[in-house]
């Protein structure tokens, strides 16, 4: 079994990728998607299109885990919204089965409070694969934590 | 110059393509692009996708005119907002120029006021486009209104 989990953004989507060997997690990669921000918008979503392609026909991963949202107030959330679309129809179209989890979820999961801090999270996603530093950049460790969500649901703890 | 005006819409997507000849506007297509309600909302995502690229590469516009979207409340509209990316998306992935109105400045153009009824905008692109019975479906009268939005604002009246 081979997971992605996706933080998802329009400047920047954050991205790792598990593998479960021998009921071990490990960790195969991680890195963000950064879009450049003298593009236009729509531009910068093709670049999250093309670029989540190549990531995907690179490790074909057989499932992944999104952020899920839920309310938006300003536009700046029109964005981020609008590339989580371009997202989940990428992996769609890669025939990936989708789980979907509320940062209030993956919290309660990973660190065991709905309330955990940047820094539990942190700590449980090095914990869980065994790291002894924080996975580079910062922002993977997000979509790490997503990932490890959905194999602690399937019974991977 | 051949223009696609798009209303967004996760179950409905309106569409209409309008052609200037002889600075006369002309109604080529229009219609709506649908997707399957008992699907997952990513497969829907990619339907729009598909749909939406081969509408493209058959009619070929040179530019794109697409609501724009403001605020958000419910999750339905979050839906609604993950269409529009995978939208703007493919209008980027083909090179395609797009303008964004929001609902008053297309009413305020197309009909006059920003307050105009959903009968006056259908009145006023069936007297834009010389058409003597409403376009068929009801949804891609709003399309060509977005169409014919940007159609005034580059001089063609």
């Amino acid at each position: 079994m081979r997971i992605i989990g996706i933080d998802p953004g329009l400047a920047r989507v954050g991205y790792g990728i598990i593998e479960i060997e021998n009921e071990r997690k490990i960790l195969l990669d991680c890195g963000v998607i950064e879009t450049g921000k003298d593009k236009k918008e729509e531009d910068r979503l093709y670049e999250i299109f093309q670029d989540l392609n190549e990531l995907i026909n690179h490790w074909n991963p057989t499932s992944a885990a999104v952020e899920k949202f839920f309310f938006y107030r300003s536009s700046t959330t029109i964005s981020v919204v609008q590339a989580r679309g371009v997202i989940m129809m990428v992996l769609a179209s890669k025939k990936i089965n989708v789980s979907e989890y509320s940062p209030a979820q993956i919290k309660l999961t990973i660190a065991g409070s709905g309330k955990a801090s940047k820094k539990d999270i942190l700590d449980a996603v090095m914990y869980n694969l065994d790291l002894n530093k924080p996975p580079k950049p910062d922002d993977s460790a997000d979509a790490l934590a997503i990932a490890l969500t959905k194999l602690n649901e399937d019974g991977f703890n």
